[in-house]
């Protein structure tokens, strides 16, 4: 396309999220239209991909960023042909695929889910850095970043993480429009304090009239010859551009275009181009190969081992069967013990170093172009980064996170690496998986097991070690449990996993020598969790006591409630939990100052068997 | 002190270091021996602090950013006089001040918990920012840093909101050791990587060696006479430094020096060097002054509010009566409506742009400095500051925080902007009060409530308007609740609050004509939850149903199961709740699809009192 052609192409995008806005009486046409020049040029000169083929290995890919410019991105699809404008008119309404933001369950073009802002550019390095390392394919990412989202460090995280890994197939494209949603943001059009910011992390930088459509396919080209660098492309804009009732305004954010026909007219009208979209060349294959025979570790019954050990080494045997499986880490792989992984597969490990946030966005990215990644960090620094986990389910993710060093029981470091909000916080996002092994086993089993599963994954392991109670050849399908004490004459059930479950077992076998019987149940998979065998120990034994070394909201002891919640007669019910805030002190001070331990589960046990309310 | 001096008090810290960490069997000695140069030099020569008034309005304040180095702070304290040898000996055992990490729920001279790494600095901007624009004093505030941690997007958070703002009170320490837990940093020895990332950012930098103490004096000097700007000194470090066996090595992070004896002959010998630290001059008093008279705004029954334009109504009034009040948002108060305190009270507003930790730690150090902030954001983005709220909690901080946007009704904006998990997640932080208001003058009444308790508190709010069901003098105590449809012939009670509350009011009515008589509790503490209304409600109606516009983990449902969880029978329940991933579509069609309507609430509870199972 000519000058003329992209300058009007460029205002068909304007007056197409105009209209999309006006139909749906709501939306960001002004945060559109300062972007349309930026995404006209990129569409008709630079993209590569493939509308028809959205899978195939070559695309390009491009991350909206700014997620509220969702009537830019449908506009660029029109005029792509790849919606129609009966299509684009369903914007925001009811059954759409054209959501407020956009989403990949939706659409089959959109990456990754977007609208919490400074996530895009994180996914994107993400996405580019599965080109680079795992693809070893040529396509490039391209991000449009809005300018306000620059204040999320999350930005910076992801500035850091593609300088230091020099990603010269990623370009963002800032849309410095000046305006945020309240008013004027920090630097307005200073575009020199973006570009020194991005150059202090590395970065090659473009600083362009975002409206001169020859300027910005000049940067986009310079972008695309830059090596050893990743491009940030840094461009003036104006908020609301071309319409003068809404043209470098504050107060419109978020609002359709007051009269609609009068802007559509002063932008020159309805216009039908359709670009053609260049199609990508290379058409290189995914994946490494794994050996295909997967050997997990193996320990006997009564051997001492800690639940994090036995993480690392079944992904790293899991690495060696599978080739699609990578690990990440936040700077405490050997602590999570995901080093067993990065010393068998150095190149499907990434050190996200201590960036929690940019660690889950890299495996939401690399999942997005079929990577099965694993990342792991202290269950306690994953509430770091709970905005991407929640995003990454709007997009439906499949990544497997690990939190370490979970509960009161590490000891000594104190609450500040205490993993006590993990379950609460991970059962909460909406069709997650969450487990809690006990043993090694059990750990290895479902390490392998979580792989294949849909959306979030969860496994939380501990720091300390804790006997193997399970056989290697034992199965632990997701949404079961293990019954492990159990009679006709079970006066209650007792329900825990992880560290408690050892305490479990403990205070069950006391109170067995006390002559009374009591149900175990090992409740590993916390969600989903296994209804009918609740429902069975409900009905068997009258009441159930809950223990896990987690806040009393929203863990396990809320999960068992699951079981319960249809209107059917409910047990009575006791919750052990972490009341109180720990200090430093060993495991066994910490489990016994939390009453989570052996001889306060028995107590509560006996209180609960006399049919007494426990304190 | 002459150089000589400082030395010699370096070496003490290490040794004091390294004594506290062997008898501990457990701590970060390395990481304090790279900075006890750093620290030797601020506590004699530039720090003013009052240790036996830790109170003091013009006090300096320290904060250890690296909290895992905390025996390099006790050592200091020690070498301070403000604890003594024995203490020293007692670190991280059960019951002693001197926890791994410290936290100021256990010694009066810190300011904030640190352990979770980049926290430190963002709190101390929220210091600074109180020192310059509320306190009007003079004191500055010392933070100490590690290189790891400025790969969390935090620190650049932190870093633009000070250079912003201008913080010259402000200094940060960078303890470059080169070496973080796992191995080394991205940036290694590379001092002019830190500083070119800082100076891009607005600051003054200065890069030093961080064992010369002379530099190191200069370099604090320096810091102090710099106007305009806040300094990032860059001292080149040596992890484990003074020791051969440590100096330097990689794999010794949090572990004790392996022999201590010999390490401490190497370093010179046990010292009993007392420094003097310099009181501070200023003795300026706290607080702007309010008019000491709350006049909440009032609103009349039958009203349409939206609970947010009433929670920034109130804010603003409470604002008038309290001096001490402060808002800080997000860049959406003209979302949240924090705008209006913003337009009455400019002095004491803080727009944090789009930056949620930073926002937090900002208020986490205003409370620190005796302010009451009420922070504000969408409901969804403050789980992008979860562990800022986590550790808030540990620091015991008094914090408000406003989550607005709430639930599915917020209508076409979609998933991503939708707060799901707010209530779980807040429900989780130890010691929080969990509010959902559902109408304009309740709203009121809790903001003005929450000012004055211990803790976390959150008030959640809604985006669309609601009717005022309460007159202006009814009372809503904090663990209270409202039982507004009540009779003998009660046959269910429904639960709910904020949105839900209407429906379920709807729903009532609705069954109330078919002959079915139903309870209605508007539980607007959702913590801590009214347990004898609950277990009246049970008791005299047999089941429960839960309503809420949250997903079904951890939220209002959860909260209700506090009642009946210590081994009393339990009623019969049910719990409607989001269970599906939402998409654009109007608030009525949202609160329909999720099942959480006036419709859904009465079908549930049709089959409930038919003592049916609901599917």
């Amino acid at each position: 396309m000519n000058t003329d052609e992209l300058v009007e192409l460029g205002q068909q995008l304007r007056v197409d999220s105009v209209r999309a806005a006006a139909e749906a009486g709501s939306g960001h046409p002004t945060s559109s239209m300062s972007a349309a020049d930026l995404m006209a040029v990129l569409l008709a000169h630079h993209f590569r991909y493939d509308f028809e083929d959205p899978e195939h290995p070559g695309n390009d890919r491009f991350v909206l960023s700014k997620g509220h410019a969702s009537p830019l991105l449908y506009s660029a699809y029109k005029a792509a042909g790849a919606i129609d404008d009966a299509e684009l008119l369903t914007f925001r309404k009811l059954g759409s695929r054209l959501e407020g933001h956009p989403t990949p369950q939706r659409l089959p073009w959109v990456e990754t889910a977007t609208g919490s802002l400074g996530q895009g550019l994180p996914i994107g390095v993400g996405i580019a850095l599965a080109g680079k390392r795992l693809d070893h394919a040529d396509y490039r990412v391209w991000v449009l970043c809005g300018d306000s989202e620059l204040a999320e460090g999350s930005i910076w995280e992801a500035a850091e993480h593609a300088g230091y890994e020099h990603l010269d197939n990623l370009t963002v494209i800032l849309d410095v429009n000046r305006l945020g949603q309240r008013g004027p943001t920090r630097h307005g059009h200073d575009l020199d304090a973006y570009a020194r910011r991005f150059r202090a992390f590395d970065w090659h930088t473009v600083e362009i009239d975002g409206h001169d459509v020859d300027a910005v396919d000049r940067a986009y080209g310079e972008a695309v010859s830059t090596k050893g660098q990743p491009t940030a492309i840094i461009a003036r804009t104006l908020k609301g551009k071309g319409v003068k009732a809404t043209e470098d305004r504050e107060g419109l954010h978020g609002k359709p275009v007051k009269d609609a026909d009068e802007a559509i007219e002063e932008l020159g009208g309805v216009r039908g181009i359709r670009v053609h979209v260049h199609p990508p060349d290379s058409t290189r294959s995914l994946h490494a190969v794994g050996n295909g025979s997967l050997e997990l570790p193996r320990w006997d019954k009564g051997e001492q081992v800690a639940t994090r050990d036995a993480y690392g080494q079944a992904l790293a045997a899991l690495g060696t069967a599978r080739g699609d499986v990578v690990a990440l880490d936040g700077e405490v792989g050997d602590s999570t013990r995901s080093e067993f992984f990065a010393k068998e597969h150095p190149d499907r490990y990434f050190e996200c170093y201590i960036a929690e946030q940019q660690m889950v966005a890299a495996a939401v990215g690399m999942a997005r172009r079929g990577w099965v990644p694993y990342a792991s960090t202290f269950a306690a620094f994953l509430t770091r980064a709970y905005d991407f986990v929640r995003m990454a389910s709007i997009s439906g993710s499949g990544i497997n996170l690990n939190g370490s060093h979970a509960g009161v029981s590490i000891g000594q470091d104190g609450p500040s690496q205490m993993g006590l909000e993990d379950l609460a916080m991970l059962r909460a996002v909406h069709g997650s998986t969450v487990l809690y092994p006990c043993d090694a086993n059990q750990t290895a089993g479902l390490v392998a097991e979580m792989a294949d599963l849909d959306g979030i994954r969860y496994l939380r392991t501990s720091r300390g070690e804790s006997r193997v109670i399970y056989g290697p050849e034992e199965e632990f399908p997701v949404g079961g449990s293990k019954v492990l004490r159990s009679s006709g004459a079970d006066r209650l059930t007792i329900v825990a996993a992880g560290v408690t479950l050892h305490e479990a077992l403990a205070a069950a076998d006391a109170l067995g020598r006390d002559g009374v019987a009591v149900r175990v149940v090992d409740l590993y998979s916390v969600k989903p969790v296994d209804r009918d065998t609740l429902r069975r120990a409900a009905e068997e034994t009258g009441c159930l006591l809950t223990v896990e070394d987690h806040r009393e909201e929203g863990g396990l002891g809320d999960a068992v409630l699951d079981a319960f919640l249809d209107g059917r007669p409910v047990p009575r019910l006791v919750r052990l939990a972490v009341r109180t805030m720990p200090g430093s002190a060993s495991p066994a001070e910490q489990l016994h100052a939390a009453g989570i331990d052996a001889a306060s589960i028995a107590a509560s046990a006996r209180l609960l068997v006399e049919e007494a309310v426990v304190p």
